[in-house]
């Protein structure tokens, strides 16, 4: 049986979804809360980070490792293009998003809203969000400059890039803290991206005591 | 002419360094200052980190990106196992060490002694290096774990996941911050990934105002 392990907000549990979706693999959703800190859990991934993923009599872990697994050994349809040089816009975007975006806004705002309140570690940290908020923006400006020239986030197709950005932005979108608005292209990007039907599943995920904005499952949002 | 742009103890750039030294790539360094902000450089790299690699007339950012591309265009020796489930396992690792080690220990202890000097932005925080000194003697634990039952990091071949450990431990170990001595199969590790010819230019490298302890470039420490 294949089963993912994850935590309905986390970008990085989104990612492997949209993944698994697209490439349509089944799999079964066990909820896992690593602030719990299972001991059976962590006997199985050390890191004690969602995702994990149970798959061809295989444990994997790290959203990156999985990814490329799944794209090695299900390569129907293709989530990197085909040349290196093609290859590595997708994975730098998709490290972008993974890392940078990832440290610069969703720690900041997710974490700091969602995840102390879910953990009982705190409060959340007025700073931190004022950060997460003003970083953000050139986050969003730099998909809507790159979408001005692009099909999708790397090029002509699409990509692990766009699943990355989109798992983040997903998340926060959830607490409300994307403005759509901000940029069009931008806009018509998340709106491409929401409709595919890997998306569906992800966006009917609710989180108990966290009520997301009217427009978040909207397609036309 | 190809050219890695970094910063002499980023591990990141190290970990580059040393795939390129391990597949005989021949590159010229040129240091970038990534808190300088240069126009010139986030024009290329919007991210404005380090390393940046210029090859095949191409601009590659993104450390993980960077890799994949190198291992895909110059597969010799290759940094990656051949099955897809060895493959997944190295990087794993990788990505533990670019990312989990990373923001729970180099964060902590280099970015605070280090960084924040170069680019006068504060003095370190002694929470910090408290939490990053505490957090380093697990993860050296786990390699050393890990070493028990294995020739290298990831299985039976050198890979990237040592290659990603050794750039983050030589970085900390060049302002003295790994104990050594809590585990000897950690060190037989580290002794083995250092005497790689690839090692030889990475410890050459001297950190002007940072003077490095007897045992760094030691093979023998």
């Amino acid at each position: 049986m294949r089963r993912l392990y994850h935590q309905p907000l986390s970008p990085f549990c989104r990612k492997i979804r949209l993944v698994l979706g697209e490439k349509k693999i089944e799999v079964e959703l066990v909820e896992e809360k690593p602030w719990e800190k299972r001991m059976d859990y962590l006997r199985q991934n050390p890191s004690g980070k969602v995702p994990m993923l149970k798959i061809d009599d295989l444990t994997l872990a790290e959203s990156p490792a999985i990814f490329e697994y799944l794209e090695e050994v299900y390569p129907d349809p293709p989530l990197l293009p085909k040349g290196a040089a093609e290859r590595a816009e997708a994975r730098r975007l998709a490290s972008w998003f993974d890392d940078k975006f990832h440290h610069e806004v969703t720690v900041n705002l997710l974490y700091e809203r969602v995840n102390k309140r879910l953990a009982r570690s705190g409060h959340p940290e007025s700073a931190r969000i004022k950060e997460g908020a003003r970083n953000i923006k050139y986050h969003l400006d730099y998909i809507g400059w790159l979408m001005e020239g692009r099909r999708w986030l790397a090029g002509d197709q699409l990509s692990i890039a766009d699943f990355s950005a989109a798992a983040q932005l997903s998340s926060l979108d959830y607490i409300g803290d994307v403005d759509w608005s901000r940029n069009q292209s931008l806009k018509d990007w998340y709106a491409k991206v929401k409709s595919r039907p890997a998306f569906r599943s992800v966006l009917a995920d609710l989180l108990p005591g966290f009520q997301p904005p009217s427009h978040y499952a909207d397609l036309d949002f």
